[in-house]
């Protein structure tokens, strides 16, 4: 073990997703030997993002403002709201430059295991959206996984009544994928998705 | 990307050794979810870190007084010194429960390729320990690459004339490792350095 403050930022560092031992030590000795002022800029963005995030009244995506960056630029179409679990999918979608639509961020997907359910997720709040008759179709993007697809089923039968157009994103095989890797479930969805090609 | 704070973060982890750039938005967002107090206590302790740690006077291991744990402890044998390029390398050494004796970090080893030479590291004070009569034998356990063998080299015809026992780590098969799997040089060391058995 080290002396005092470099063993501290080890074990913090250990504490973050995706970082072990060795590479929380490796950061710390990066930390050490770095400028002071690299190290200084990094902790005060940790603390800013404490202080400043927050999440849109709207859509729950994260925000600086009471209203995120989608929700508040006119040119966005607002028939359309593309369902999401969590805000790292909202870059997701906004990166493919195929939705011109708003966002709603679920904050998590239903799975009794977790003890996570339909009243834990932002649910009512996207029906109170809906009873803004601008709305048409609702596309659902939650995870391809049990706890999406269970999602998806359970808001389906809850928003198809409501009078929306309701999709959910089609699965099939990865582009750039080899048919021989694809396991058998995402094979089989291949081919139910099958589209006919016209000449 | 994201808006304001959180890319800033995003941009700031994606600097750190060993974390890419999806590392570094799930850090954020763990971040972002995480309790206040616990994102203040890794804030302060990178402050604390770049503030606090310091290199000791004698063996330039990191410390936070002006001599390290392992040079002010009296029950360390102080006729042996162990050269390491890193201060990290002190930690593995110590974790073998091998070594009683003092260390020495040089910062670094002897690269051309990275315009490295004898004189950017800390040699000379090296040199100075060993006027002390009481130092009677350096082991040099720099890396087995390129660079370390190039540095325990250039050490050896440095320090064999001062009259001190030079010797260095062993090269062979790591323990728990497959012969069949072991590169040429590894083995090829492994049967220079072969140990004669005892009945």
């Amino acid at each position: 073990m080290y002396e005092g403050p470099i063993q501290d930022l080890i074990d913090e560092l250990g504490r973050l997703p995706g970082v072990g031992p060795k590479g929380a030590q490796r950061i710390a000795f990066h930390i050490l030997q770095a400028d002071k002022a690299d190290v200084e800029r990094l902790a005060h963005t940790l603390r800013e993002v404490t202080e400043k995030v927050r999440f849109c009244e709207v859509c729950f995506n994260i925000s600086e403002a009471d209203t995120c960056r989608v929700c508040r630029d006119p040119r966005r179409d607002r028939s359309a709201i593309c369902v999401v679990e969590e805000s790292k999918d909202v870059m997701a979608v906004e990166r493919t430059h195929e939705f011109r639509g708003l966002y709603h961020v679920l904050g998590g997907a239903i799975s009794p295991i977790d003890n996570i359910g339909p009243a834990d997720l932002r649910i009512r709040e996207l029906c109170t959206r809906l009873a803004d008759a601008q709305v048409t179709e609702v596309i659902i993007a939650t995870d391809p996984n049990l706890e999406g697809e269970a999602t998806a089923t359970f808001l389906s039968r809850l928003l198809i009544p409501m009078g929306v157009t309701v999709s959910r994103l089609a699965s099939g095989l990865p582009v750039g994928g080899d048919l021989e890797y694809a396991d058998e479930v995402t094979l089989g969805r291949a081919f139910q998705g099958r589209r006919q090609l016209t000449a």
